[in-house]
């Protein structure tokens, strides 16, 4: 009488990313736009290298006169110059002259090459080459990592070290990047408090106030944390206050599939539900509604429930949400036993990666927040499988390969 | 005549891991725990679920009182309560009783079972139970998850969602942590200017600035950015007060095995240098000292050399200074095209994840920047391998893997 109600899970996340806004974008200074997400192409303004410059510390010369020479009977130069790093030569090298020059420092004019420090012997004025070295050796050209006008970097790329590096070296001091959603959070449950020593009567710790925290955060995005009680007046309060300040709401507690549940009826008061149950193991009692054009994701109150449920929906929407589309890599191993499921629903069995097999956890009672830590790894058996036989190939999602 | 001064990788490595020094904790709130590193054993101060509860909406009854009942024969019971989450109820079911139950509510005394909601119906204070329930169904035990005493983490653990739940769950408001290394950067080089549109003469971006940021930060470290010019003495003013503040230092630039080398000497006059030059490439001129009791990591100033040997050498290390000691999973892919390396020489190939394959990128000059930006894996060849065949077997190391 139940399954009937549930939604396949690729339909809910058709709807959900139907419903998804276009990012807004801002200006941020190169200094804190690492983990921000480009909003814009990058076109260099300038060549890099910005000159040709010495690939190595040694004596820029003319390469055809170490032509024919060796270790045995070195070329002579006279060194007449030496540059170091961020200086220039305003010598024009000519014939039998060489000038010390230090890594990344501009090639004089007149010189064709670099040879290293170490094929050199050098007294006071005097530099003797053992080696012959090749027109262009040890020299980078200008532009040759980027040139001006260069397309450097398209928008949708988190900004990492080598992206911020080439974000600088292309002349930026300030990009444009997605802005982060805002996201207003409601834990609901009369029964939650903070975290303390002793609990009276019927009180739960508020556990999901610090997972949501958490899992929003490293989604890349703003939590405004907030609890309230299953009255339903003050749930719509809250959701009012909330839309009005935020992109986005995610709720946990109140949406059991069943009538009289205060967070998916206020929802269907202001807005739409859109999604009320998936066929989703755990994670069933998952809504989704949209109010005022925002979307509002409605988790289990239940931790472990609430964590998946956040895995399947929500983190690649709020990465969506700041520009960002990927695709977490699933892992093929094999199950290190048997794993029984039902036709017609997708589960997310907790296990461990034991090199090229997966372990599924053996979970006792429900809501058990434990099986979470112990797990590095969820194995995904589609609505179309009754389950695995051990030995059989599995798709595994890590718990890192989720990470952002 | 180069080659024989190069130190092989685990050599370097060992003596890295030798010099790190253990860190310090402190305590912090749970609020601002996310992505620290546990510093403690936890134990639970509480049982959880805290008492015995209610896993669905229904009616909490005598289980056996509908042994024999069913869809065709309800069997019937009077509501004597109503209770929601956080409330309890005050009456002591009796024979022929049921009381309405929330999710996650305490199972009344008296009471063996929670029937669904969806398996009865109800008018006003009648109940029709149309299932037979086994005793213990829809309840979850206290301690089910967590018993008072047990010890649900141990220190070294990164704080996710799952982690901060369970903390809060076993009833702590803050927790001990491992101290952030504290890391002065000095970026080393007097071509260096910061990002803009024109560059004059032999200016050079200082893109090492923003990808250093960028990297300490990603390893859960607190970065102090400087630049100086390459003079002695500045250097040396700079080691000298950053060490002051900091617990450990990184440099870049004035790494090249030659004489006359700024950093290195400064490092080999102020402390004890213990590598200079590994068997690494790119990343060859890599130099590691210990300076009043603290590591220096001396990073060459080309930034694609540098951010190899940050990947390679200091963002473990940084990680092993906060508590938290892990391997990054090495994928094994083949190879896509012939790869050429040296013998007695560890290389980290820049390349690109096809599937089960792995592509070198084709990088033309030293230096390129965008090759970091191209790729998304190295290829590791280590140094008892010439190379590799097309369509071998080799060590892919994802640059996602090395996230925290």
């Amino acid at each position: 009488m139940f399954l009937s109600k549930l939604m396949p899970m690729q339909e809910a996340e058709a709807i959900i990313k139907s419903q998804i806004n276009l990012p807004g974008t801002e200006m941020v200074s190169l200094e804190n736009a690492p983990r921000r997400v480009l909003g814009q192409n990058v076109k260099s303004l300038l060549n890099s290298p910005p000159f040709d410059r010495s690939a190595m510390d040694g004596y820029a010369i003319r390469a055809e006169e170490t032509f024919g020479y060796g270790e045995e009977n070195p070329a002579s130069f006279k060194i007449v110059d030496r540059i170091g790093a961020g200086q220039m030569s305003e010598v024009e090298l000519k014939e039998g002259e060489a000038i010390q020059i230090a890594t990344g420092a501009p090639i004089p004019s007149g010189a064709s090459a670099v040879v290293m420090e170490e094929y050199t012997h050098s007294h006071e004025e005097v530099l003797e080459v053992e080696t012959t070295v090749i027109p262009g050796e040890n020299v980078s050209r200008a532009g040759e990592d980027i040139k001006i006008e260069d397309r450097v970097l398209y928008p949708g790329r988190i900004l990492n070290a080598p992206e911020l590096s080439i974000i600088a070296s292309a002349g930026y001091s300030e990009v444009q990047v997605y802005k982060k959603p805002s996201v207003g959070v409601i834990i609901t449950g009369s029964e939650l408090v903070m975290p303390k020593s002793h609990l009276n009567g019927a009180e739960v710790i508020n556990s999901n106030h610090f997972a949501l925290k958490s899992l929003v955060e490293s989604s890349l995005a703003v939590p405004d944390m907030n609890h309230c009680i299953d009255k339903r007046d003050l749930v719509r309060d809250e959701f009012l206050r909330l839309l009005n300040k935020h992109d986005c709401i995610i709720t946990t507690g109140g949406t059991a599939i069943s009538k009289g549940d205060v967070v998916v009826d206020v929802a269907a008061e202001l807005g739409e539900v859109l999604i009320h149950g998936v066929s989703l193991r755990p994670g069933k009692p998952f809504a989704f509604a949209k109010v005022e054009n925002k979307p509002v994701f409605m988790l289990s109150g239940y931790p472990v429930a609430a964590m998946v449920q956040y895995d399947v929906f929500v983190r690649e929407t709020l990465l969506q949400m700041q520009g960002l589309e990927r695709t977490p890599n699933l892992l093929t191993k094999t199950a290190a036993r048997k794993i029984p499921s039902t036709l017609g629903r997708t589960d997310y069995i907790r296990a461990k990666i034991e090199k090229d097999k997966v372990r599924p956890l053996k979970i006792k009672g429900s809501g058990i927040i434990r099986s979470m830590v112990d797990s590095d790894c969820y194995i995904i058996i589609e609505e179309n499988l009754e389950g695995l036989e051990q030995g059989e190939e599995c798709q595994v999602l890590s718990y890192h390969s989720l990470q952002v």
